[in-house]
């Protein structure tokens, strides 16, 4: 079984990381970290720097936990919900990990196209967590 | 801690208490079903029967488990999106569990508003299942 998140270099995919390596050492599961990331207008290289960093001590404390991880680098062309969602199904995907952006108070009500193909195809469960104030 | 799951007498209702019941065995918390459906279009009774039979069979899981649980029944006027997550913030929510439906293979890529609603304004973690085939 396995933890899968999506690596993005926004405070999002920060939280998600975070929340997929709690999720990771209390069921005792492999983590993979899947990087479909083009870069392109979310680019931040302060953040993506931060994730780096993050992403190095999510993969140490694994290690010490005795628990397998992975990053994949996929170029396929695809939409990340797809790459995520077939992580999943190749790797008997425990629960999908992802990271939504809060909204402002008065921010409209819509969640963005690829976390809600994720929710709704993801075979296994999907954990969405936001990310925290700084 | 606790782990909340609304209830919702649909197989989607089921498979979110079934996936609330293992995240508050795994996590040794609480357990809240919150009550707040108002019949209508959506029931069924044969369906309410089965999610009434599983509610007893989790309670005493959970009983066995020595792990409280509750069922608040909650008629405040509300949508269940925000009962849900004002009874998240009162009770120290570690993750909200919700039941989704599988879209058809034409299915639109849509989610109903109050799965939308929680994803975005919930402040923990939301754990969004959906119903296995039967």
């Amino acid at each position: 079984m396995s933890i899968i998140v999506g690596y993005i270099p926004t405070r999002e995919g920060r939280a998600a990381l975070g929340a997929a390596r709690n999720e990771a050492l209390l069921r005792k599961s492999k983590l993979i970290v899947v990087n479909s990331h083009r870069g392109g207008r979310d680019y931040d290289a302060a953040e993506a720097q931060r994730f780096e960093d993050e992403l190095a001590k999510v993969q140490q404390e694994l290690d010490e936990a005795g628990l397998e991880h992975e990053v994949r680098a996929l170029v396929r062309g695809n939409e990340p919900a797809e790459d995520l969602i077939e992580v999943a199904d190749e790797s008997d995907g425990e629960i999908i990990v992802i990271g939504l952006r809060r909204r402002t108070p008065i921010g409209k009500l819509i969640l963005g196209s690829n976390a809600q193909r994720i929710l709704l195809d993801a075979r296994c469960p999907v954990l969405a967590v936001k990310a925290t104030e700084e």
